[in-house]
């Protein structure tokens, strides 16, 4: 059993879940957390963005700022077996993947046990 | 070493907590999460509901609502011994099973290590 | 690879950032916790803080409330290579080390692995 942990873009939340849903993963639980990724200020890309974004557009702004700030992010978890573990990545890349810094990062955790409260049912029954 | 993480009702926090005290595990973290589990919207669960809840309840709404948008939760993580765990589990339960779809789940993830600031401590002496 | 997650003072989010960020860890996630410790209200503690600190000092408030309520804190979390966790600790520690109840805790968790949305990079080159 494996936590798929996703960090995307706050505006990318309704897509992902629609997407997870047709996929078949409905269960998740989403966070609002702050986050930096590692890279620098990076001018050249701020340079492309100016010439394909209009001034004061979400990705423009992130491109410049993502060095420095925080920025408001989403955290999804979802807990899946382990079979199921590539599917539900390759879900969240198909619709988070602009090619743009701050596309977001995806962890996979061990997962030892998990228990339904309602059924006390245990591991792949309690999924 | 094991992390108890478990995504319960936003109104079962306080009795979570004083129950979780009592059964001593006063160290606890506490974040808002938004969560959605894995059923469809099940009419038969519903007409039973209204039965025995007066309209408007939030355990009605949170049936009727569950499979298709997110609800706000709590998400409670306390890291233990393995040895605590079943306890742990077991407090958890006691209090939040009402035997309706929401009362939550429960994730055991594996601890490596925990440190306390203060005094520098690794290990069990540090939780 | 592991991920750390520092439970920090609120208070203490800019001081660490910037610690992480010159001791080149610049990626992380921050979240808005509520947690609590072990201890209960000590008195002679509170005695000794009330001789150090105005009364209404944070530091004051906290370790006579500690043993009761939840209390605002800072979750920090960061992903990285097994032989940058020793680094990364005492980064974090040398912060945040006061030397009073609440100064935090840290907690070292197994990743299995990290993915990276827009070049679909596995493993280290994802970090």
């Amino acid at each position: 059993m494996k936590e798929v942990m996703a960090i995307i873009r706050m505006d990318m939340i309704s897509k992902t879940k629609e997407a997870l849903l047709k996929a078949d993963f409905p269960a998740l639980t989403c966070l609002k957390v702050m986050g930096r990724g590692k890279q620098k200020v990076d001018f050249s890309l701020v340079e492309n963005l100016i010439n394909g974004h209009e001034i004061g557009s979400p990705v423009l702004a992130e491109a410049i700022s993502e060095g420095q700030r925080l920025i408001p992010k989403r955290l999804l978890s979802i807990v899946v077996q382990d079979e199921d573990v590539e599917k539900l990545v390759e879900t969240i890349i198909s619709v988070n993947q602009k090619g743009h810094p701050g596309d977001g990062k995806i962890f996979v955790m061990p997962v030892v046990d998990t228990i339904k409260v309602r059924t006390e049912e245990y591991g792949e029954a309690a999924l």
